[in-house]
């Protein structure tokens, strides 16, 4: 509280004492001259530059159109909407670079426009909730039109004139902040990334138009009490890791309102040090977003989230230019930052372009690593191993994190492998088809809550066919997994965590690990899943997979005339059951093709245990779903049980010069050798030699043996 | 038959008069020097030869195995057999190019090994037919090792000396020629590309060890009557048109022996024209190969096909430089080399390299054409649409040809559709996972017959859920569909063709034309199925598709806890039955979203038409389909049937930057105005107009009008 209290007075303090320039937020007054020389003088703010100005040029050719607010996400007056502001941001840039007042006068006149007719409009017809956006469906979007648009009014600031400032601000601004800040009050005082867009569209405006009530609201909550507002959600949305507890798909989302804000805030009051709050949290918040992806550029994709996602996106364009030059993030930015093949132009992205003009670039520095969960960084968190070079890497994700607020999934102990620049074993993601207004208006899916979030959609433990906490959100929330170890040697790294609550009366604990036996061209995965209890249980544990099955040598029956839905609540509605099999004690093997390379998974089974082929997409009369497919190792009928499978990526298959090497996994035999309550010890042979690993899961320290 | 006298007589006159030099395929004694400069001079070829050179050191540095022969395809003596050509062929090269005798005697040292061991080996312990092959499961595989170890040979020919070459030739080349064109006698007088490479493997052995009773074999049948034997399947496998009748799959590996043949013919006696033969077939042979692929580089999929296969596939690669080079085919052939980034280090990439160096590469000229198939020309052919340039191009692929042997399958009037660079209605392919030895030793499995080759899978109509001919191959060879019509206009292009013999007493006709409207950004792909039968049917048609179903705004039950094969024969027993639907009189509207771009097919309906959502997969134990997916027009019970539809590609979904625009389809009304026998006519609004498309089926010379 101390330290809120001491910023905000600071702030206002500044606010008060500095004579306001424009523009004052990406472009800066003092730059203008450096950023439009570099624009002729390094490649990548060439490019950006004339891409700015092809839409510019495009915009002010256009007729402008201010419609009445009709449709739903990714229909006609909402896209309309959105291009406008980024027609007044290119437009805005572009007067300060060029001094060419038409551009300027394109955003006078749209905001004009805005300004005549934004007091006319009813709420939005399509209303996504109550009291729900004006100019669109929803109040977080009429929050990103703020945030950009008020970087345009920014720029031509001082072309606009006094008078048509008055306009502006008092029949366009004045009642977006109060429709902001007061009509969806609760949204702006939520500690959640649509306070976060919420907040920081009011609090730029206030800076840009010198209105201290709109800031302080900005950073304290409506209530002026600091237990809402920016610094509130810098407190309570991130871990001490930087990690934010939506997750990857989220936190990449809620970046730009947070660096936006924190730019505006250092630009106003350097003297804050709005950047190193919280020990530089939010230079740590885009490293760990971009720990979060894989070298295929996309986004873990845990929780709700949309698996096309990558770090081209707009928002890490943000992130990366204002980290790395506002932030002292390393030369490893300046990788992402080229593969992103754009910087935004202004202060920052100079000093990108700069850097990557002089050839500092280095390569992105993945790391394994455990990122911590909330607020108090005790909530969980992440595990990422990582294995191989950029070009070839072999990635483990590992959900432990907390339950993530709404758009959280029932997950606990989730696994995700990515090898050759593709998935593997992946995550279904979000139910949710964006901006396609046919389907649902844009919006997540029914499916979303009985599919996307149930535990079956996840490659984790299912008990007694029931999600985890039953899918009741609110008791998600009261627990988070424990780490119980992580740690990487010369040829491994391992990550293990454990759950006593989804279940009641069931501890899971699972142990995932990347090994390279001597001479192997790869790691491999090693998953050990143990749960005990007291109870006989149902477990039921899904590896959804990529790619085709080429081989799985074991006694399987298919269902070859009528599939069945495989239960009619908690996920199993929507999986078909194309197959069951059973393995003779011992190993059961199956073999994935996918993208060219082999996947062989060499599991334990007893007689009890049955391996079912499925299928999602039963359950689904919209066309929501994917047919995504998985072999699940489900035991009917255990109180104790260890899943072990050891992974191994093999061989290639090229098909156009029709060669196929390495078709025969090198994993020979996977053995359990003991399984107490306190560890487990398994023995894998790998061509011809035979590796002992020992888990003692009370014992952190010396958690991991191998010999 | 006088042709082929002359020419055969003329080739053993010229191997009597010609001293032989080596090498002389490929790479020429002659060239020797100024391709070693090249290789210096000219990137792709410094590329393709650096490649080369890896390969040929990668050789040298490991022992030589010659294992027995026991695996099927993709296992490893298979794969083993297959590198060992490969690397003979590049260490005969770099041995000619360095002069550097290590490289000869890895070639001497192996074929040695194979002299003492071939004669050892019984019949391959998997042969796939009787008798089979000896060094692989397939005879063919044998055909394919000679057709490149002699040119390896024809390399290290002069550094061999006389007793090593007698060793080779009576305990290698001697026997490897009997097993081909005796013991497998039968498939080397097969007028079928598995004929083509056993007698290019004789004839270019017969050239290079001077053996005149091999070459006049392989060029006129073991019988030496012409009616088999290398120009007998030049005369009948192609079409005027250079159409290889299994289809571009086949057509695509038929070349390589067919070119690299001719091109020995060629060396050895040039006076006899072979690249004249039958008005320039072979250079015919090559354009239309390429003509038969889609911007994304892929063959069309037709026949039993393997969906990757692209023309950078080392066939072609000898193709386009063969053709360039020795065929005077024009400078777009050197797009498709720089595409391939490679040639085949010899006189011909010599020449190819040098030219793109010069800066004489144009892009490859696509052509909307009709392609004809069979040897006189007469059997139906090929019609393919093209609109839109190299970057942005909609496809249409219309398959009238006859059945194409015993590849073929029963798709008659076959659509295909691709556009923005990907398949939008595709074509399932071969059922086959090729090298891969756990899916019945990477050959066809039996689903190839059950479904791939089945009328239903593919985008034709289905009469009465009977394959075309009953799925019966014989039947099949039988007829040919027609030609009606083909023509280019300055805003579209049409095809016509019809057959009335697939079903009997039924007449199919199918127009299918690209139409682009005045202002439309894309063509609309028009499809008129117009069927013509005294008794009434069951007509299925099935538009296979990629993507996902965005829109489909008519009343569909859905099958959402259990789904049943459709039938039990003629492929219907592998497809799943998910949902129907039916529309209120007038149009339907299907909406995909594919690859971030959508598809509307807009259709006309009946109260009696059912829309029926299916899924490929039912009736496949051991997980060898994929799922696609379709939706099938579906009359119940009618004799006269028109199927009109029309699928416009509009708008893009961009889930990086979040923005879509033109998601609503321009396409308002498909109206059907008149239906005879005749003709068909109907009217289409497009935006606010409305065009009238007249389809004249007797009127071959004003068959369409478009008003």
């Amino acid at each position: 509280m101390k330290t809120i209290v001491f910023l905000c007075a600071g702030v206002m303090m500044g606010m008060a004492g500095t004579a306001q320039q424009h523009p004052s937020i990406m472009l800066t007054k003092a730059n203008v001259e450096v950023v439009r020389q570099g624009a002729t003088a390094y490649p990548l703010l060439q490019q950006s530059f004339k891409s700015l100005k092809k839409d510019a040029d495009k915009a002010i050719a256009t007729p402008i159109e201010v419609p009445l607010p009709k449709d739903a996400g990714g229909g006609a007056t909402h896209e309309r909407h959105k291009r406008n502001y980024q027609d007044m941001v290119a437009c805005g840039m572009l007067y300060q670079l060029t001094k060419e007042e038409r551009y300027a006068k394109f955003v006078k006149d749209m905001l004009l426009q805005y300004a005549a007719v934004y007091n006319t409009w009813p709420r939005h017809p399509k209303k996504k909730q109550i009291p729900g956006g004006k100019m669109f469906w929803q109040n977080l979007n009429d929050c990103v039109w703020q945030v950009y648009t008020i970087q345009a009014y920014d720029c031509v600031y001082d072309y606009l004139g006094a008078a048509s400032r008055k306009t502006i601000e008092t029949d366009l601004f004045e009642p977006i902040v109060k429709e902001l800040s007061e009509v969806n009050g609760e949204i702006f005082n939520k500690i959640h990334n649509h306070g976060t867009w919420s907040v920081a569209a009011v609090g730029m405006t206030g800076y840009v138009c010198g209105r201290k009530d709109w800031v302080e609201k900005a950073l304290k909550g409506t209530a002026l009490d600091g237990k809402a507002g920016f610094l509130a959600q810098l407190d309570q949305l991130f871990s001490p890791d930087g990690y934010y507890t939506e997750g990857p798909y989220y936190q990449r989302y809620a970046i730009l309102p947070f660096l936006l804000f924190a730019r505006t805030i250092q630009q106003y009051q350097p003297a804050q040090k709005i950047y190193e709050y919280r020990n530089a949290l939010l230079k740590k918040a885009v490293n760990t977003a971009l720990q979060c992806t894989y070298t295929n550029k996309v986004f873990f994709p845990l929780n709700d989230a949309m698996k096309d996602k990558t770090y081209e996106s707009e928002e890490i364009v943000y992130a990366v230019d204002i980290a790395y030059s506002d932030m002292q993030a390393g030369n490893d930015l300046l990788d992402i930052a080229q593969q992103q093949q754009k910087v935004i132009v202004g202060d920052a992205g100079l000093k990108v372009a700069k850097a990557i003009a002089a050839g500092d670039a280095a390569s992105f520095q993945y790391k394994p690593m455990w990122i911590r969960d909330g607020a108090d960084g005790k909530q969980g968190g992440i595990g990422i191993l990582r294995s191989g070079d950029n070009e070839e890497q072999s990635c483990v994700v590992f959900k432990a994190a907390s339950q993530g607020m709404g758009h959280g999934h029932f997950d606990r102990l989730n696994v995700l492998f990515y090898d050759n620049n593709t998935e593997v074993f992946p995550d279904y993601g979000a139910v949710r088809f964006l901006n396609v207004e046919t389907k649902n208006g844009g919006n997540y899916t029914k499916e979303n809550d009985t599919w996307g979030k149930q535990t079956l959609a996840h490659n984790t433990l299912v008990v007694d066919r029931q999600s985890q906490y039953q899918a009741n959100e609110k008791k998600g929330e009261e627990h988070a997994p424990e780490l119980v170890h992580f740690s990487t040697g010369s040829n491994y790294q391992v990550v293990s965590a454990q759950d006593n609550n989804a279940y009641p009366g069931v501890q899971l604990r699972r142990t995932v690990i990347l090994f390279k036996p001597d001479g192997a061209p790869a790691s491999l995965l090693i998953d050990v899943f143990n749960v005990q209890s007291a109870q006989k249980h149902q477990y039921d544990l899904p590896f959804w997979y990529q790619g085709h099955i080429t081989n799985a040598p074991f006694e399987i029956a298919a269902n070859t005339q009528t599939i069945q839905a495989m239960g009619d609540k908690q996920g199993y509605q929507h999986v078909w059951l194309n197959a069951t099999g059973r393995v003779k004690e011992g190993n059961g093997v199956i073999t994935l093709l996918n993208n060219k390379k082999f996947y062989t998974t060499t599991f334990i089974a007893d007689t009890a245990l049955r391996v079912q082929f499925i299928t999602s997409g039963a359950g689904d009369p919209e066309f929501n779903l994917r047919n995504e497919k998985a072999f699940v190792l489900s035991q009917p009928a255990a109180a104790n049980q260890t899943f072990i499978s050891v992974t191994e990526p093999h061989g290639k298959n090229n098909p156009i010069a029709e060669v196929t090497t390495g078709a025969t996994p090198q994993v020979k035999a996977v053995k359990l050798l003991k399984d107490e309550a306190g560890a487990t010890q398994l023995e894998i042979t790998y061509k011809k030699k035979m590796y002992t690993i020992t888990l003692q899961y009370n014992d952190k320290a010396s958690f991991i043996t191998i010999n």
